[in-house]
């Protein structure tokens, strides 16, 4: 295997109930900005608890911030907690408000003018304001890793940010919030869960045997749960698994030592930036003509996955390969996610086009896994899935 | 599955040629005691890269610390760290000497008379001076956990402690320096880490889907391993293998949210304190026996890792339990290591009454997953395993 670094200093509180918990993680001292999405934690019993739990700390909120948490509406965030001298975040949702928490973290610190080039200039953050999670909707990992994802709505822009200061200082994580959630959000949760895994395990055998049988682990247990889950979620049990799988998907674990592509997320973001499609479901539209289009690299670990995770044992490598491809578009399908980007946008033509054109110009010439696929070969790939 | 909490800030530096990060690791003002066993670092090159990144501190050396810690030997090691104004902690070793350095780290603040007693009172470490650990033997994972285990040879007591502030705040694998390791200690860090994960996993089941898989993972990883790097241990990508597998599996992350049991640990200790049998050996002598006395409780688990990691698939579930045992039995004799105590001593007449007789003596009435092993039932098993 590859050398390594892992860090992953997140405390985790697992568990129906934890969320009363909050109390013993803040510091008594810390004047607290609570941030949320849409509201519906004011329908679903959250925000009273988490309001008892913070009864005797000084805190403020700040609500509204939206899927694909917008620039636009976090700098007024920045500016609430410039103004109320404001010490620690809290960020109390799914992965939107939390990747928008770790943004305000970093720029609350940030000395440079404009906050954005966080993201335009890829700029580290070493030392953020600290802040803890509570998750509301299992999906991206976020709140067990130190990146983000944060859109701009004035240039279309969907980038990403990270560094070893972002790491939550904790999350509660109470699977009972998952009985709340539309079944259109666990089938994304589902997806997204499924090829972050996807993302850092389907490249190319560098014997990494336990990074590799871990990474199928979470795959075959997204497998096991994605029915169950989708025909009930309150099933305490079911969430439970739901809710874990998609954390440790995307903690930093089964990514050390291997090969990682993130080529299906980097074109998925255009996706969303252009068409306001939910993030999981641009995966789902870009997996298959992916890693068809590079079925010879890939073919290794597509036939592993296939006879391990699938459990498909007919053919030569390369027919397990294929069928694994199949088997994944299947899993998409049996969520209700459709696999093709003229199921979502009338206006797909020249989609591949531009965001080719989008990749040339920000000087993203080689990505993949083997530093080879050139705005060139997005551009095929991404019309293979219209 | 079960409520939990994890937690693991160590930091993994990991792969050849990272010995020389701990320069950046360590800070920069501190006064280091260099920890290290019976010499072996000098011989195969580790004292000198280590010697060569502490070149700009201050730094002494405490070497000799003894297979299973010694008390004794501790307390002077304790001396130098209080005399010299020592801060900060470098542990150069296996299990023993990470051990014996995560008692140091709580003995220099421990503010009682005898510091003994932070192991016999079960005193939790919530702070300790600040270490670091370089891993030279693959086996216990004491560097990426907040445990330890000590030795007192005047009681002829073995017993551990543990807290939060125990954890390394980094820890370097480098899996060159397996090539150099004996035979036997191979074999024992393959029984040691082998029987860690069977502690966390071969209870009842709970419904925790991942943990289950992860464990069978770590499982099945070690077995694939185990006899390349008998046959080889020169071997980089194996070494590699074998590194992170012992360092997974006891890093908290696969007991989080099952029940545990760590019985076979705690009757093994009193082997090696009556008779100094290597500690992995003892795990060997008694899993069989632990396993056949509790085939009732422990039958579907059992079952379940006969199907997955050792790929049984005759019998019915009982049938299939007592393959899982037999097939665990045959991985113990495969690596060169007996099974039964009579191998290892001839005075092991009375060994189970003596053990269970300490167990009664120190109130420990009723260990097991269940809390249901009595020390007569303690007396059975070690019976059988003679």
């Amino acid at each position: 295997m590859n050398n390594f670094e892992f860090y992953n200093p997140t405390k985790i509180l697992f568990g129906k109930g934890e969320i009363a918990k909050l109390k013993n993680e803040l510091p008594k001292e810390a004047k607290i900005l609570v941030l949320y999405g849409g509201g519906s934690i004011k329908k679903n019993g959250i925000y009273e608890q988490v309001t008892e739990a913070l009864s005797h700390f000084e805190w403020m909120e700040f609500g509204g911030i939206p899927p694909n948490p917008e620039y636009q509406i976090l700098v007024k965030a920045l500016e609430v907690i410039k103004k109320e001298n404001i010490t620690y975040l809290l960020a109390v949702g799914g992965g939107s408000v939390i990747d928008g928490t770790k943004f305000l973290s970093s720029a609350a610190l940030f000395e440079g003018e404009e906050p954005w080039d966080i993201l335009k200039n890829k700029i580290r953050t070493e030392k953020g304001m600290p802040f803890g999670t509570i998750l509301t909707l299992p999906a991206t990992g976020s709140e067990m890793n130190s990146g983000a994802v944060v859109t701009n709505t004035e240039t279309n822009e969907k980038l990403g940010m990270g560094g070893p200061g972002l790491f939550p200082q904790f999350s509660i994580l109470d699977p009972s919030v998952v009985s709340s959630i539309p079944e259109r959000q666990i089938a994304n949760g589902l997806a997204d869960s499924f090829t972050h895994v996807l993302e850092q395990y389907m490249t190319y055998p560098v014997d990494a045997i336990l990074q590799d049988r871990f990474a199928e682990s979470i795959l075959s247990a997204i497998l096991e749960t994605a029915p169950k889950i989708m025909d009930n979620p309150s099933d305490y049990k079911t969430a439970s698994n739901f809710m874990w799988n998609c954390t440790m998907a995307l903690n930093g674990l089964i990514q050390k030592g291997v090969p990682t592509d993130w080529a299906i997320h980097a074109m998925g973001h255009e996706l969303t930036a252009f068409y306001g499609i939910d993030h999981a479901r641009t995966l789902a539209i870009l997996t298959k003509s992916h890693y068809t289009y590079n079925l010879e690299t890939k073919q290794e670990k597509l036939a592993q996955c296939a006879e391990r995770v699938f459990g498909i044992t007919e053919g030569d490598e390369k027919e397990k390969a294929e069928q694994c491809i199949e088997a994944i578009e299947e899993f998409f399908l049996s969520i209700g996610i459709s696999t093709t980007l003229s199921s979502y946008t009338d206006e797909f033509e020249g989609t591949a086009q531009k965001i080719a054109k989008r990749f040339t110009e920000r000087g993203w010439l080689a990505i993949g896994e083997l530093g080879k696929l050139t705005p060139e070969h997005v551009e095929k790939i991404v019309e293979m899935s219209y």
